[in-house]
């Protein structure tokens, strides 16, 4: 990403980046699959009703409109592009319910777009990796451990350094806030929720001032914020604050945590934190939500968040809960990039060029380059036959490992342009070293 | 696709269908990727001005702006939706021509929009698959001659029925029309591009009355439309046709295109004939030019078009070349799918579903159901341990093939469920048969 953007928020990688990024989109659709999700797509287009159906919305939306508009008719509905991959997922259920086995897994990578003031690592166009289990009326909650384990084993696939899945549960806040007689729960939740950026002092103040909170409420809201244990261990810590006569949710949201933190730990241990300053406060969540935070990259926020909703979508009487977490590829990814932490080895997937030694060997190296590409063997054939030197630099410069010559008596061999080894071979058996097959991804964090 | 859109022009795919849609462009990423071209993708957005650069526009663009509109300033650019992946690579290589080696080779397979009319296997939002091959300044006529066999290969790999290239070359017309007095030609291409619409009657008719051709013009013209070869025979009746004193153009025209059948004939035998008729009227083709038919699916109209363009984008004085074709992705596949010439096996990738015989036992499921992963075998364990009869006909119903089976000792059995043949088995080292791993593609073009 030398270049400038020419439209400021929208981000185009360059040929290797690009092999930078299918190789993340190819890890998290194996992994994806490899726990039984589903592949899906939804259209890029909503109508504005459906995307502002689920009342506060944040994102600024964009509007679609033909630039011909003559024939436009007041019976159309106003459309819109989508800005996350939940929305238009809840719409697809309800609508296609009957060709779904519930529960439901799937997951969905694709671009969405949010008319943002541009700045450092926000874009307007950006892809969004979710998974999502859906039920047809009641989903259990073990749904909820299986999506945080497999997102923590796709980020873990990724290979791009430490992270920490940041947990709670709505339940445990609001059952606490409930135990304590705090009653305006979502301002509360709001108020939380700003815990990182504000600090615990105007988190205090704010309580009072927006929540209703008395000072001692204050404090004590403060005090289950500010808990945070690897294992188990928080349920005490809260119950201690809590006193002794726990609300039901309260109960309820300990019994689900202290669940999901001891599978976590089983099975992607050191990768989870009980932390209960977790709130996302502006979002629709009503059990299990999740923040990721990537070490050395604090300041991209949380990369992969997403949480429990008991009505995703509902049609009718019919009711469908979900859970889901969703990663901010193009963020995440355009970090890695700039940094030098995740890149390619080359920029074409070519693995040989085969040269020319005249114009009139393009047939006979066309034969050539079809016995390696009929084995899996990425070739290209040069276009004319310049001198092998201007050939090889060619090759050189999109980082082609292997140049191929056969001279005039049908005698072939091939160059390892990095070494500089040259040797006889036969292009029906010759086949360069696996990891010479596609473009090598380069991670700067590995063996820290 | 048994479900109706609910809004009309946009194709939404169910889980089993996405798979085949999957495939095809997995097939067609390997087919590119083998012959060296790097993968590329550009921003949804352009600037309107961008998208009406190439003048004639026959495509309907939707234009976007933010819902709030508060802020909107005149002097930001009004954007809008790409409508093909042409425009935007041109302004793509124009910005980025500094980062790309020419002759630069990119695939590009994205979705585009535009407004058109709702009508069956139309729609408002559809994926194309784009190569093309640019140059800096020249681009070696070769070129079109491997962009034209890659694609045939692409299409051969797909497994989707007999196809047929119908090639022509725009300077052969143009060269021709020059050659007997004339002199619109332009405007002759354009009513000559109808051919198939609107007869041979019609097309002489208006030939006179638009291209102001003379009755003999313009049978001479409808003459040469109607020269269809699966040689290079066609080189003959052409010049018996223009007499004794070719235009330069048609000269070359003739050599380009005999050169392309002899190579194409050569490559991918039987997959191409020299079509005079076709001319792609309103495009900005310059030299080879080419559509595709899908015998069966004539009424698809080409499913795979382009050709060479002198001038694909320009910076002061630098000017691109390029030759690329572009496959219609969704029109094909919603075609392929509603016939049912292709389905895929199942709606999910999973190969085992691994039962529960007590709600206890989902923690040591998850561990056989690991030791699967591991092995690249898709797993999903059920979500509680109702009757075994009522857990099989769970997977059977989403169409996974194994159910797994561990008994209170701790022994295991994997039942295949479409013979309902069981086998006791250790879930370190069992493995399905490889056509079994992914869902499979069913084709019913097959074995015709």
């Amino acid at each position: 990403m030398a270049r400038k953007a020419s439209l400021s928020g929208y981000l185009e990688l360059l040929p290797a980046e690009r092999f930078a990024e299918l190789h993340v989109l190819d890890t998290l659709r194996e992994v994806f699959e490899a726990h039984g999700f589903s592949p899906l797509e939804t259209r890029a287009v909503e109508t504005v009703e459906t995307l502002l159906q689920k009342g506060e919305i944040d994102q600024e939306i964009y509007a679609i409109s033909r630039l011909q508009e003559e024939e436009r008719s007041g019976r159309e509905a106003k459309l819109a592009l989508r800005f996350d991959n939940t929305v238009p997922f809840a719409r697809y259920v309800t609508e296609n319910a009957g060709h779904l086995a519930f529960p439901f897994r799937r997951y969905q990578i694709q671009k969405v777009w949010r008319g943002e003031r541009p700045q450092a690592g926000r874009f307007r166009e950006f892809s969004q990796a979710d998974i999502d289990i859906v039920g047809d009326g009641a989903l259990p909650f073990r749904c909820d451990v299986e999506i945080v384990v497999v997102m923590a084993r796709a980020l873990e696939a990724l290979r791009i350094g430490d992270f920490t899945l940041r947990v709670n549960n709505r339940k445990l806040s609001e059952g606490f806030y409930r135990t304590i007689g705090l009653t305006n729960t979502p301002a509360a939740l709001r108020v939380v929720d700003k815990l990182e950026k504000i600090g615990p002092l105007r988190v205090a103040e704010e309580l009072r001032e927006t929540a209703g909170a008395s000072a001692e409420q204050a404090e004590l809201a403060l005090q289950l914020a500010q808990i945070r244990t690897s294992d188990c261990t928080f349920a005490d810590k809260v119950r201690q604050l809590a006193g002794d006569r726990p609300a039901d949710l309260l109960q309820q949201g300990l019994d689900e945590l202290t669940e999901l933190m001891s599978e976590l730990n089983a099975r992607v241990p050191g990768r989870a934190v009980a932390d209960l300053s977790i709130a996302r406060g502006l979002d629709y969540y009503t059990g299990t939500v999740v923040e990721t935070v990537l070490h050395g990259h604090e300041d991209l926020g949380s990369i992969c968040s997403g949480g429990r909703y008991e009505s995703l979508a509902s049609a009718g009487k019919r009711v469908f809960p979900g859970v889901g977490l969703s990663i901010g590829v193009t963020r995440l990814l355009s970090a890695l990039i700039s940094s030098g932490e995740l890149a390619s080895s080359r920029s074409v997937p070519t693995v040989v060029y085969v040269t020319l030694r005249s114009d009139d060997d393009w047939g006979p190296a066309q034969d050539v380059a079809d016995q390696l590409r009929r084995r899996g063997i990425s070739a290209e054939v040069a276009l004319s036959a310049e001198k092998f030197g201007k050939q090889i630099k060619y090759a050189d410069r999109r980082g082609i490992p292997y140049v191929w010559f056969t001279d005039e008596l049908g005698r072939h061999e091939v160059k390892d342009i990095r070494s500089g080894s040259q040797e006889s071979v036969d292009p029906s058996s010759w086949a360069p070293p696996t990891e010479d097959l596609t473009p090598q991804i380069i991670r700067k964090t590995e063996g820290l």
